[in-house]
Order: C-alpha cells, then structure tokens, then sequence
C-alpha cells in the first residue's frame, strides 16, 4: 500500500534512441545503438515547463527512486524517503524525473542486452561506458521529455559524478545542482576497492568471460563478494558497532569453525544473497569501471577550468562519517567553485552513517535541499521571507550552539553595518550565524551576499532564507577566496572569540577591498573601573604577547583594535562608538570611555 | 650483505612439545600435539636472564624479525628497522626472541602439517586456534628457554592482542609490556574485512575444502584477493593518494577494457601474487579467524577486570591514521589501565601510513621503545639523568610545539610546587610538558609520579625521562581518573590557556586530594597600570560572563581565583604569591599588587 507522503504506484517507462541508422558516440571511441533508457517520473510538469528536477542514481540504483509498483509491492523506490507530497523533492511543486544508466541491468541498454549485431548478449564485448556516456544519454531522455531546462540535478555518489558532469557539459540546461556524497573523482582507496571487487568476479568459475547468461547461472558467488566488501565501504566503523558489534548471530557460545557466526558476517552474506538477485555481474563491473575513470577535472585542464563552465546555484552536501566520498573531496569542488566566484552552499552534514547516510539522514536532507529549490525557484526576495522559518533551529539547537559568533543580545551593531555598505556591492560575511545581517543586506542594500558558518543549525537556517552559505571554521581563514573578490568582507561580534585574530584580519584584507568588524570594547569597562590609565590588554612578563598574536584569547579594546591597524598599517576609514542605544555622539571624544562596543570600517593602506 | 646495525645473519630453530603421551589442550575443548614453534633470537640473554624481550608477530608475520638467512639474501627479517645493535630493541642490551605462531606456515605446526594420526596434512581437520592458544604455546618456549621472567613483551596488531593475551594470562612473567597499533578485540568493520576475505578463499574452485596440499596448487586467486583486500585496510587513504593517486601503470590514456591499469590496481596484483607464494591459504583462514574472536575482556567479564590483572609497566602506542585497529581502542585499553592504577604510558603517534606505521615510523619509535625499556631494565633514579636526553626536541620540535602550557621563562613556581608536595606521595602532573616538574619531584620527593600531555614531542622526552605519561587533551577533563585517587593534582602555567578552566578545576578537584595551581596574576599588571578599584576581568553587557564560564580565554589575577574558590567553595589551603625571584614576603599583604604568579594549594570543602 503506498503510505502518507507516497507518490503511490508508478510505472516505470522506457525510451529508445540512437536507433539505426543513428549510434551514440561513445568517450572510448566505439559507438553504441539502439540505446533504451528505464525512468520513471513522479508529480507534474507545468505549463512552462520550469519545474523539472532530474535524480540520477548511485552504482546499484535504478530508475524506481519513489513510490511503488503495485498494491502489493512492499519495497518502496530507492530514495522514496526524499521525494514525494511534501517531501525534500516535492512532488506537489516538482517534475521529479529519475533515470537508470546505461551499462545498468534494470531496463536500460547494459552487457545483459541483445547485441543487434549478434542477436546475443553483449557480455564483455558491450563497450566500456563512462559517466560522460550516461550523461549524454540522459540528455537525449531529457530533451525527449520536451525539457529545455532543468530546475535542478541531484545525485549522491556515483549520482554526484553525473550531476558534475551536467554542471561542467551542458551548463546551459541546468539552472542549480545538488552534488550529495560524491567527488571529482574517485580516491586510490576507493579504485582499489572496486578493483578487488571486479577481481572477485572474473575469479568467479561461472563468470566464464561474462558470456555467463546462456549458461543460466551469474558469477553467484563473485558478485556476493563484491557486493559484501562494498558495502562495508558503505557503513562507517561507527555505525557498524552500533548496529552489530561483536554480537553472534544465535549461539552465545563461539562455535570453532568457519561458518559465519557474528551477526556482521551473517548480515553481509544476506546483502550479497539479495544483491545478485537484482543485479547483473557484468553490470557491476561495467558501472564501477566508468566510476574509477571518471574525473570532472580532466577534460577541462584543471577542477577550476571546469568549474568555471557551471552556471546558476551549486549545493555541495557531504556528511562526516562518510570514508568512501570523504567530506574532503566535497570541499575541493566547493573551492573551486568558490575562486571561480560561483554561487555554491556546502554542508557538511553531521551523522554517524557514513556513506550511506545521503539515503538515511532525511530530516535535514528535508529541510535543506526543500529550501535550496524553493528559491532556486524562485529568485524574487518576497518569498524568503516565507520560506524561512526558525524550526530549523528546534532541531539543530539555536544557531549560536556550534557557532563561531557568541554574541546573542540586540544587535546594534546591525544597523550601523547595513548604513555602512554600498547598495547592490558584493558582500561576504564569516560567522554570518542564521543569515540574520545578509538577509538585512539583501534586503535595504540589494547586495549580492554570501555566508561562511560553521554550525550546521545556522547553514540550514541560511538556506531556507534563500542566502548562498559555505560551511566553514574562519579560524582557517579564506585560503579559497581570491584577493579582493569582494566588495566588503564583514565579521560582526566574532573578533574577540576567534582563535588567530591577526591571521582572520589579514585574511580579510585581503579578500575584501573594505572589511567591517564589530567587537565590544573592553576599554569601555576600563572607564566603569575609573581608570584611563592604559587601553590595553595586559602585557607582562609571563604573558610576552601583544593580544593579537597572544595564543590566549584575547579582551579587546578601540584602543588595542587602533593600535594593531597602525602596527600592520591598516587604514581605518571609519570608526563607530556604540552603546545599546546606537551611536555614541558624545563618544567622539573619548570612545574608549564612553562606548561598549564599535564598529570598524578597514581597508588595505 | 649485513647491514651497519644488523643483527647479521641468523636461523631460524625449531622447538617441539606436547609431544606423546603429551597434548596441548586448547581453548576450543580439542589437544593438540606434538606442536613445533619455528622461532629466531638476537643478542645474547645475561647472566640473571633478566634481559629477555618477546617479541610477537602480526597475521602475516613470522619468527624471521630481524637479520637475513644468508650472505645473498636481500630481505631482512620483517622488524629489521627496530631490532638490531643500537637500535629500538637493542640486541647490544637485550636478549630478543620472536616466536612464530601456532596455525602458521613459517616452520610451526599449522593446517600444512602433518597430522600424525592420519599421515596427511590436517587442512581443515587442524583444530581452530586462538590467541590464548598461541601464546600457552609461547610460554612452553620461553620456558624451554631457562627464562622465568620477561623484561617485555612487544607486539604489533594481532602482535598487540598476543601482547594483551600476555599481559592478563601471565602477568607474573611479565616486567613490561608494549602494545603496539592494537585493541581488546577487533572492530565489526575489521571483522567483516576478514569475513570477506576468506569468503574469497573459500569460493575458490582450488580450495577444495582445504584438502589441496596433494593437489600442488593452493588457492591462488582467493587468497590473493583475500590479500589485497586486507592490504588496503594497512595504508591509509592519505598514504594511497600520496603514494599512487589516480597515476596509471603505463599508458598515458585509459585502455577502456577491464585489465588493471591504475597503478594502484597493479600494486595490488602484485601484493597478492607475492602473497600467495609465501603464505598458506589455511593458515590464513585459522589466523584471521583467531583475531576475529580475540576479545581480552571475555574471560574476566569486563575490560577492567582484564587490565587489573597486569603488573609491571605498560606502554600502548597508536598512530593517528590507523583505521583498521583505531587510536579510540588503543585508548580504550589505556583508560582500563589507568582505572585500575596502573603504570601506563600512551602515545598516539602523529603519521599518514595507517596501520603499516608500526612497521615503519622507526625514528620516534625507537626513542620512546629504547627509553621505555632502559628505565624498565634500571628502576633506579640514577639512570634516568643518563637515559634523558633534549635531542627528541630537536625532531619533534620544543615541547611547547604543541603543549597546552604555553609559558617558556625560568620557572620559579617549580621551587614552591616541590617545597609543598610531601613525601612519596601519589602525583598528577597535568600538562606536564617535557616532565622536568615531575623529575624534580621524584628526586627530591621521591614521589609516585605521572604525567598528562598532548604533544608527542613531550611524550618522547618524559619517556625518555621515566616518566609514566599519558597522552589526552585535558580539556577533556580527566574521565578516565577515579575519585580521590592521586595526593596532589598539579596545573602550572596552564589555566590562563586551557578552554574550561571551571570544568577542569572541578576534574582535579574530584580526582586530587589536593590540588595545586599556578598562574600568571594579571592583579600584577594591573598595579603597573596604577590602578587598585577592581583586580577582575571584565564583566559588562557585551561579556555577561565570569571569565571561568567565559567563552572566551582568561586573564585572571589572585582575586579572580579567591572569587572562584569562594564561588565554588573550593577550600583555600596555600597562597603563594612569586615574582620573579620567589617568594613575595611582603605581598602578604598585597599579593594581587605585587606577585606577577602565584600558587595556591586547593582541595575540596
């Protein structure tokens, strides 16, 4: 029965091309047709046809991604979880269409299909496919469906490479991409795993050189071992304590011989019994072939070169425990994508599941990717408003939990900043919390903004606001932003927490033509504690630093903060003493007395 | 030819026992005899046999550790770079012997032995066998050896676990032990990696249900897939993309067929066919059997229990990118040990090599080996000048690389700490730098002390000293650490830097009797700054924090701490106001004008 929130049964549909006498050039050189495409699609596609959102699979995925069969049917589509009524992809307000590869074994043309030629199966003489292949094929399904632009591609793992693929050859088609769990290209780790997987395979007695299907038996065993060592590529050491740990499958008691007894084993060999079930051997290794080829990078020179050929908006989504696509390899396409000044998110999503967590963690999938499309949808800033609600934060915690910013007061700092930026400039703000100031930036100043945070709660309240946002610890600095790629770079109420204030400013100055940075004065306190004597943070003879550079964290005043920017000639261009009740007039005089925090306007010398 | 530290050339010998009427009784309820254990020596036992360290192999290793065979042979024994004159376990100072295992295929009596019942090799009629079995096998050797007690026993991963098998089986002929990229027992993951390989073996058409010796070829393919596989689990992912990348064997462009052509598929091949020429496939179904059902913790009912078996002084290394037997289990075994008041050192050894590191970080591990036994082999105090040494500082950098204490000037505060501790009484030292306090409290208290530090470069050196010290962030409090179970806790130069000063005075509070503490008083500075109003840190509307809650880093002076005791009614014992010559008689009076430190004594209401 299709469930609450299901799209309920749905077909799956074929569509063939590249018929005689037309073949698909294929990236090895040899040329490939007829070619039949499995896809199937769920909601509707509207009168301009704007609405369209393409799922592509991972290496055992299929074109059955949501809802199922018949009334029978028990197993619900692969990602039924993300996409239905109401769901991360809504099919209430999305054409959500889901296409099986080429080289795959479940309806679309694979080593499994009669060769025309030889009124035989393929087998191993079926042409090496790449993803650049399956991509292509997915662009004749797309045009078939009379579609001339995509809302969006989204895919996790091997679904990541063909999103990037779409990005990077036919940019012109897509207006935003979702790259989840994936990478420009596969580690060595992750090519030697496949590469003992295909081992097992051609090891295999009954794989008889991939001409197994007449003989009526697949390489059973091969394939199951392959499967098996995948899949533990698929779990993290964490999940799989949790979930199994040393526990036996029945006995308490050792039982001395090779059987599988740990609940592990015995759960391995029934995920390589039900997968040689559905999938095909050669299949298996045709599909994980094309993803040890693929590198987004290659034909373009360089990950920059071909990040450069991408247009409209980029979310990247990795998740923590994930070893096989390691959240790394996503930072290394948003890098690029970011010197490439593109507009990109990124999140690193916390979870424990590993790599299969782009199929579990459904809760902030939800709210991320739901957000993301709606005002990919949408560019007009009306609807941000609605699109932006602070339950995100009842779920992540208030965004100050994990963020780099402290300070939770009124912020009169805000208005002072908003006045100070030009109208329609170029705006980046690092620890930028919940969106809070961008979203005021957007709105008064008509900037074009962009976020670096650090807590995930506050990310994804900056998504459903509509405002572009790179997960980040500014600690680190801005090693990926070219020198004066932005007009301002601002850090409002951050300065007095981070870890290397000297190194952050230096940053700033550099990525920003001005920078803004707000802090509360401690010279201010100085004044309630009746001395002028110094403004100044201690320096003694256990603690030899001056404060920007003290490996202590550091209390500041517009004293100190003057004293540094003549020390690394920065020139304030303007200096704003504030009190709760906004600028401090009287303050002119002696802002270190009479304000507790301050606004500064900075730039290069 | 030899080598300059080479042990030069050595056999292999054999031992037999069990022999009729005689028989090994093994852990799964079967007896085993007669049992051969091919097994090497290096240096030459002393005249009390005091000198004598054992040491154990992991899955694939055998008795051949250290020298070559003969003057043509290439390859040295598989620890060469450890043991040998002058080198970690130095031959010159110690008698060395490593055993082979029982179920192995290098000279002991395994699955290709005869069975003398039969007349025909055992195959898989050889009784399962696990690290218990191994080492009671290892004891009758050592026996036969004249040697009633071991100066150490050292083994790396399944070489660990014998090591721990040692350690609780035996602790009375153990003086130390050295538990090298080990656990209590091995991870789901590590289970289901083994699982996988031997699938391999076993679906090999030549395995023949292990009944293959009289066939002449034994299960190439399976096992060399088994290989690779496990190969790849030893590296790390960063050590396999600095080693091969995506690099190909050859060809410049893909060949677009399924042959291995990625350099690492080729190194992989390669590994197996090496493999399969000096390994049994039997032997290595019974061995990863034995590591899946180690657990140390089984026969006593809980890790705790197992650890307070130990005696003597152990030491547990890990290394930082081990995936296949992670630094959290090494820790794991560090904190039973320290639960049950043992004497435990534990270093996390910084390295890209993953599980291979214990083979090849050989420069750190010979400092920390070679310092751990000296002071093993002398207790007395008098050695500890010799065996210390500051040259570890030069390749690891000063201790305060990465210390948490930050304070690097002539250290007055030691003279008061040491003045204060009674004698022989039980010491912490957290954050202990490179262990000089602890050393100067040992010889002149003659204490019972050790250490808590995070840079390795610290670890080396307190090592190198004697001194028993623990790697751990103590930040993280001191969790592992039983109420009331030290005399004194001491915490010098580190408050003003530590993140949660409140939490980890708690920590020292729940764990010492008495704590002491010595900071830098900004009071001090603040006398320079012609001020007396108020000797606090600021507290105002921007910081609405006390600064030991305070997100922030802390300046402190005598009153803020008075403040903190009287606030957490913490009990004031000793106040020690210094300046840089010492004691500041006359600040009795006004210690928060005129000391720059202070120490003060502190304990529990």
């Amino acid at each position: 029965m299709a469930e609450e929130g299901s799209v309920g049964i749905v077909q799956t549909q074929q569509y063939t091309f590249a018929e005689p006498p037309y073949e698909l050039e294929l990236d090895c050189g040899r040329a490939l047709g007829p070619i039949t495409l499995a896809y199937e699609t769920y909601g509707s596609l509207n009168a301009d046809k704007s609405n369209a959102v393409l799922i592509v699979h991972a290496l055992s995925g299929d074109a059955h991604a949501a809802g199922i069969h018949n009334t029978t049917d028990r197993k619900p589509g692969w990602w039924d979880n993300m996409i239905g009524p109401g769901k991360g992809f809504d099919t209430d307000k999305y054409f959500v269409i889901c296409s099986n590869v080429i080289g795959g074994c479940q309806g679309s043309t694979g080593p499994w299909s009669i060769n025309p030629k030889t009124g035989k199966p393929y087998g191993l003489s079926f042409p090496i496919i790449t993803i650049g292949d399956m991509v292509r094929a997915q662009r004749q399904l797309i045009e078939h469906l009379g579609i001339a632009k995509l809302l969006c591609v989204a895919g996790g793992s091997m679904g990541g490479m063909q999103t990037l693929e779409w990005m990077t050859r036919y940019p012109e088609m897509l207006q935003s991409a979702i790259v989840i769990a994936s990478a420009p290209l596969l580690s060595a780790q992750g090519i030697a795993f496949d590469a003992v997987g295909r081992h097992a395979i051609q090891a295999d007695p009954s794989f008889h050189n991939g001409d197994y299907y007449e003989t009526g038996e697949q390489p059973v065993q091969g394939l199951s071992i392959a499967r098996m060592l995948a899949h533990i590529t698929y779990l993290s050491d964490e999940s799989m304590r949790i979930k199994f740990g040393r526990a036996l499958r029945s006995e308490s008691e050792y039982r001395y011989d090779f059987s599988s007894e740990f609940s592990v084993e015995t759960y391995l060999d029934y995920q390589g019994e039900q997968f040689v079930n559905r999938f095909d051997a050669n299949s298996y290794l045709y599909i994980t072939k094309a993803i040890n080829y693929y590198d987004v990078a290659a034909p373009y020179g360089s990950l920059d070169n071909a990040m450069a050929r991408t247009r409209g908006k980029t979310m990247v989504l990795s998740y923590s425990s994930d070893w096989l696509y390691p959240p790394y390899q996503s930072q290394e396409i948003v890098n690029a994508l970011t010197r490439q000044r593109k507009d990109v998110t990124y999140c690193n999503i916390q979870s424990d599941y590993g790599h299969d967590a782009f199929l579990l963690e459904v809760d902030v999938m939800k709210k991320i990717i739901g957000g993301f499309l709606q005002h990919v949808r949408h560019e007009d800033r009306k609807t941000r408003g609605i699109a932006h609600d602070v339950d995100s934060e009842a779920e992540f915690g208030p965004p100050s939990s994990a963020s780099q910013s402290i300070y939770e007061g009124h912020r009169v700092d805000y208005e002072m900043i908003v006045d100070l930026v030009d109208e329609g400039s170029r705006v980046l703000d690092i620890g930028c919390g919940d969106g809070e100031l961008l979203d005021q930036l957007i709105e008064r100043k008509g900037v074009d903004g962009a976020g670096m945070e650090l807590a995930q709660g506050n990310i994804v309240s900056c998504v459903r606001r509509g405002i572009s946002v790179v997960q980040a610890d500014i600690d680190k600095g801005l090693p990926t932003l070219p020198d004066q790629s932005y007009d301002y770079v601002i850090l409002s109420m951050t300065l007095q927490v981070i870890k290397k204030p000297d190194y952050v400013l230096q940053e700033m100055l550099r990525v920003g033509k001005k920078c803004i940075v707000s802090f509360p004065n401690f010279g201010f306190w100085k004044v309630r504690a009746k001395t002028l004597a110094m403004g100044r943070a201690p320096v003694t003879r256990n603690l030899p630093y001056a404060w920007w550079v003290s490996p202590n964290r550091h209390v500041l005043s517009i004293k100190d903060f003057r004293e540094y920017c003549a020390e690394r000639s920065i020139r304030i261009e303007r200096e704003l003493p504030l009190n709760r009740k906004g600028l401090v007039w009287t303050a002119r005089m002696w802002p270190n007395m009479l304000a507790d925090e301050a606004v500064f306007v900075i730039a290069k010398r």
